[in-house]
């Protein structure tokens, strides 16, 4: 593929479907970051990005960067990650770092040098499906990494993290180099699927995302007295699935009160057999909201609402962290560029907020960021049934182009 | 232990102690049937056998019969098992084996023989504890065992249960012959602990036992959507966790109302990670009750809520049959021996059903059947803290011993 001077989303959809052919399998895609299909899928990247006049750089991290130098130093990034979650669909991640490619195709095209200068970013490990850590690449350009954590993780097969990332280049002493990255940056735009139902659900194929919302994880055992599921009668049982059960559905209205989402994930039973009152039962909480002070309500609410379950099952509950992250609200001028792109491509200025994290979550902490969404039909995502029709994905890489171009060129 | 010819409760909870002994560990009791801790259970029964005037009997199930000839043919039979759980109580099935070992020294060192035959039987494979089929020799002279089910059944190592039980001397396909056993009984009856806090609660030591109660077992699964934990919003889920969630309050209600017992005593979900919706929900239902009707409107009533709860988050539901057993009225006669020599003893009438199966209840099916309770100290059983005072072991095994003689002598 020869770059031309025009910008053309259908060449980034053909890429995108070579991609998912040379990448994908029967269950769907397997770029699984650090494995030989991830680095071929970044092969191809490379490829591309050899026939245009741009500069290539891998960082600490394993980031691949591809410079375009602009009029002035301040510089714009676009990016997202080419790493799937094993069996996974073939636009999650890749949309954007294709997409971004075809923005760059056009900007190396054109007669003139951009008025800011301009980068591609493929992160690397964004789904942290091998090592439970995910935004890896992006969390190191901004900091957020603890080294002291990534050194003790494994992959199931016991594979240690910094043995597995050596072989790629990286190494987890010297991460912190790749933060010399952000100098100058003064805009990051993402382009992704939405990964959910709002969009498709409100008839739409594209929009514009507000920030990515809060998340509060927590584990949660409630205890109450095993016995037999026979000879126990019901009145002097403390039958800890029971409260559970309480702590589950009062926890969906919290979510449905705050207009945030709340779910109970998975739950396990001990002693965990047909003929015995279960003496303890885990479960976890994912709970999510792009208000801060919202999601400390929500957190609260659940909090006091465990302890009033286990109360009324003659239980108690103990909570155990998990992760936690505030909600990362998108710079106003730059959503407001979104937002005149959506306008001008579908005619609307629907906003939402993304329910998943992405790199832009770890951008948005340091630099003004924002997304364009496309929508997924029927919400699906993390499958190989994820998907968007190519009139939505035109739609999407348009409005993400005029966006990035009132960011390079804003005068 | 030389036989004498008085009935000496105080010498069968002294050789309950000597079997814990040898057979027990820091755990609890290891009488795994068909193992060496249980054969070396019963080494020590048929030692004390050995030194009575009786005839010692293996049948084609392993029950070990001990008969003493009566003036009749009529036959009245005492038993209960000395297998037990891997990590068991010093006194479930144990009690019954050794209390009816004390009585039937008394009789065989009574000067006249009594006037009806009588046998003491030890059950095998009571607990069902290695190969999942509790009951196992009870069933088999009942003639309810199946037998193309045993012949698939194999323990956790892979051991296949009609190789293991033929180093006992059991073949599977002889074990009919074991049904002669049951010509000519006219009684039976079983010293058990409760294993459950009914008695304990009411401040007693011994109870009258009315039947075993019947059992419905069934495997649900919940069917919903599995969906992303942050990007499904509440309105649009269909939350398998939350429809179980909701059957397992309500069944909780259908045990209280009827007044019998019901338990979800386990819970898995798929995916079954912290990020996504369980879009299945699988749980285990039990319910118990002593009166067959009632427990035909606890099961129709289950699965009616069932239904709506799953309709409530817009899931389905399917159930899998696991277990059923009818509920087992013990015969009124001999219920009513065991209830005056309660009253003799203890100085009431105190009765109850029993939650648990017993090999009683296989014995009720064909033959006049009753039992006697002593109270388990705190409900427990099925770990090394199953206990009851000497006191009441003893009261149990005197209003055993009294029913007993009412039997064998009855004119």
């Amino acid at each position: 593929m020869k770059s031309d001077t025009s910008f053309d989303p259908y060449r980034a959809v053909r890429d995108l479907r070579t991609l998912a052919e040379r990448t994908g399998g029967p269950d769907g895609s397997r770029r699984l970051c650090w494995t030989p299909e991830w680095v071929e899928a970044r092969a191809l990247l490379r490829e591309e990005l050899s026939t245009l006049a741009v500069e290539v750089e891998q960082d600490e991290a394993g980031n691949i960067w591809a410079y375009l130098r602009g009029q002035s130093d301040e510089l714009v990034v676009v990016g997202s990650h080419l790493d799937s979650v094993p069996a996974g669909g073939w636009l999650d991640g890749a949309l954007g770092v294709i997409g971004g490619l075809e923005v760059l195709r056009s900007l190396a095209a054109a007669p003139q040098r951009p008025q800011r200068s301009f980068a591609l970013v493929d992160w690397a490990d964004e789904e942290g499906a091998r090592f439970s850590r995910s935004l890896f690449g992006s969390a190191a350009v901004v900091g957020t990494l603890d080294i002291a954590i990534l050194r003790e993780l494994k992959d199931r097969f016991g594979n240690s993290l910094p043995e597995v990332v050596a072989e790629h280049g990286v190494h987890i002493d010297a991460l912190d180099g790749c933060r010399t990255r952000l100098a100058n940056v003064v805009a990051y735009l993402e382009l992704h699927i939405e990964q959910g139902p709002v969009l498709e659900h409100q008839g739409l194929g594209i929009g514009v995302v507000t920030g990515t919302v809060g998340i509060e994880r927590e584990r949660l055992t409630f205890t109450g007295q095993a016995a037999h599921a026979g000879t126990m009668p019901m009145s002097m049982r403390r039958d800890s699935l029971r409260a559970m059960s309480r702590f589950a559905l009062e926890l969906a209205e919290i979510g449905k009160t705050h207009s945030g989402v709340t779910t109970v994930g998975t739950v396990s039973c001990k002693p965990g057999v047909v003929t015995a009152v279960p003496g303890e039962t885990v479960c976890t909480m994912d709970m999510r909201h792009i208000d801060a002070k919202a999601l400390a309500a929500m957190f609260a609410e659940a909090t006091a609402t465990a302890h009033s379950a286990a109360a009324a099952e003659g239980c108690s509950v103990a909570f155990e962290h998990i992760f936690r992250i505030p909600p990362m609200i998108f710079d106003k001028n730059l959503v407001d560029s979104v937002r005149r792109a959506v306008k001008a491509v579908e005619g609307h200025e629907f906003e939402l907020p993304s329910g998943a994290l992405h790199d832009a979550s770890e951008m948005a902490r340091v630099v003004p960021t924002a997304m364009v969404f496309t929508n997924s039909i029927a919400g699906l995502s993390h499958t190989k049934e994820e998907d968007t029709t190519d009139e939505h994905l035109v739609m999407g890489l348009t409005a993400f182009h005029q966006a990035v171009l009132e960011a390079v060129n804003p005068g």
